[in-house]
């Protein structure tokens, strides 16, 4: 059973899509679970004078769980600065869509996807 | 990277959606993948007088993978007997999918939803 949250994230998904990553100021992550072999592209776009957040995009060809966990992600990422994006953990993202013990490795990915991004704007910048 | 195929069933999923399970002519099957949590329900329509599948539907809220061996799989059904359905093996959709070994299961989980939702058919009838 999965829960109404997990339901309307993966049947109405935010944020899907893809930001222009020759963009100086868009950090690009690229994540792959070993567990199961999925794969997430997860997207930032950052205001550089005050180091927030503008958009953020994602793409998983994961499964139910790998797509709410993104989304999700997506639209707490949207406002937080950089260093606040840092500290989110999968354990938050486990508690708000009540992912079972199996699919907690779906959000490591997000939160893997989410710190992977920060370092590409980070390179770049 | 996802063959081509992969990429078009789940952007473009074939038979997705659900089959009334009160008649005695529809076979339901629900299985799960032990290895990632995944879900994925099979559902078959007979023809009784020839034994022929006449409709095949599917949902599942597992990865890509699963998405297009299901999507394959209720495209192989249609028009073959329930005896030749009984016969798809799964590493027919590994193949034709060209699916890694980490989605092998994938695509188990569609043979295993097929035999499931035979099995269902013949109890009832
Ligand atoms: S169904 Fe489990 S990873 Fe594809």
């Amino acid at each position: 059973a999965y829960s109404d949250k997990v339901i309307d994230h993966y049947s109405n998904p935010r944020n899907v899509g893809t930001l222009d990553k020759s963009k100086k100021n868009v950090g690009t992550g690229l994540v792959g679970a070993p567990e199961c072999g999925d794969v997430m592209r997860l997207q930032i776009e950052v205001d550089e004078a005050t180091n927030t957040i503008t958009d953020a995009k994602f793409k998983t060809f994961g499964c139910g769980s790998a797509i709410a966990s993104s989304s999700l992600a997506t639209e707490w990422l949207k406002g937080k600065t950089v260093d606040e994006a840092l500290s989110i953990d999968n354990m938050e993202i486990v508690e708000e869509l009540a992912l079972p013990p199996v699919k907690i490795h779906c959000s490591v990915l997000a939160e893997d996807a989410i710190k992977s991004a920060i370092n590409d704007y980070r390179v770049k910048n």
